[in-house]
């Protein structure tokens, strides 16, 4: 056996370990605690499979887990970047692509080219596949902050139009999903639970 | 469209939030706080993707990956039960069944058929996709034992016989990577964070 190659594996895991450390802004709809990135990888896994037929196009279902696996793995290195944060966004890709140098890299070289072409195609966002992925990487925090009574949108003082624009490319991924979010959000606004603007 | 079907997949897709509530033994190798299901559910997942070669026999990766994305929602209602308690698994089963037919079957039909058939293939171990599950199920924890210093393991007075036991049958999923726990285990004995017993 090549231990080696084990070796490097393992210390991949372990490395990715911290990805639990990484908070979001989200609220968890139990206990209110920020979510974990980790805990969000898992919930758009899950997602994925539930939801598959809303897809825009025709996907591969087993390709679009192992991106969702890992979409966010960089951000052990780059940290959450907060959706509505635009001066944070202004550096994010440049620090995005630096984590992916180094966190794929420890693992073989084979791996470590097949997950990063994975990243890659996830932020490329120009296959059916991408599209998908990051529709529902939107779906899932609307639906915790729906579920949670606005509270992330009012502390940070985000109104309609931005949840608007900043969500509507979900339609290219998953129509459906799309307008069951935009319901989401004039029920929001009806509510009060997010400002009109 | 459906809209009675989308929003009963939206409603298991939050009631599945409450994964990332039911705490395990393990630590995390960061700040040590307990790890929860979700996260771990995560971990597994990309676990799964970068040590398929050392799976006992050949694998289908995508269902290996829908097994172990779901294999412990049932905790939601059964909680987690630690491996060394004996007592908590004598109804260890009957609690988990009860879970399935809730949880599941808060899904459309087709789904919560599709979904409970993979929960009961992990846990008949009767398939190379389910053993190899398995094997990394065990796997994990351990790594984080391992490299928390074997916390848990004294906490609970848990000694070498204990996680040899129930590990081993890791070898029917992946031998190689029992072969590497077993390696494990003797270095805890040597470096006295694991009771010789």
């Amino acid at each position: 056996m090549d231990c080696d190659r084990l070796n490097r594996q393992i210390e991949f895991i372990l490395e990715i370990d911290q990805l639990k450390q990484v908070l979001r802004q989200s609220l968890l709809t139990g206990d209110r605690r920020r979510e974990n990135d980790a805990e969000h990888s898992w919930h758009l896994c899950l997602m994925a499979v539930v939801l598959a037929e809303y897809a825009a196009d025709e996907i591969d279902l087993f390709s679009t887990l192992k991106m969702l696996v890992i979409h966010d793995l960089v951000e052990i290195d780059a940290g959450d970047t907060f959706a509505y944060d635009t001066e944070a966004h202004a550096d994010k890709e440049e620090r995005e692509q630096e984590a992916a140098e180094r966190i794929f890299n420890l693992l073989p070289s084979d791996q470590a080219r097949e997950l990063r072409n994975l990243w890659d195609e996830f932020e490329r966002q120009q296959t059916p596949e991408a599209r998908y992925a990051a529709a529902l990487d939107r779906l899932q925090p609307m639906l915790l902050n729906f579920h949670t009574r606005g509270e992330v949108w009012r502390r940070h003082g985000i109104g309609r139009s931005q949840v608007h624009d900043y969500n509507r490319h979900m339609e290219n991924g998953a129509p459906a999903l799309w307008s069951y979010t935009r319901d989401m959000i004039e029920r929001s606004v009806k509510e009060g639970i997010l400002a009109k603007d």
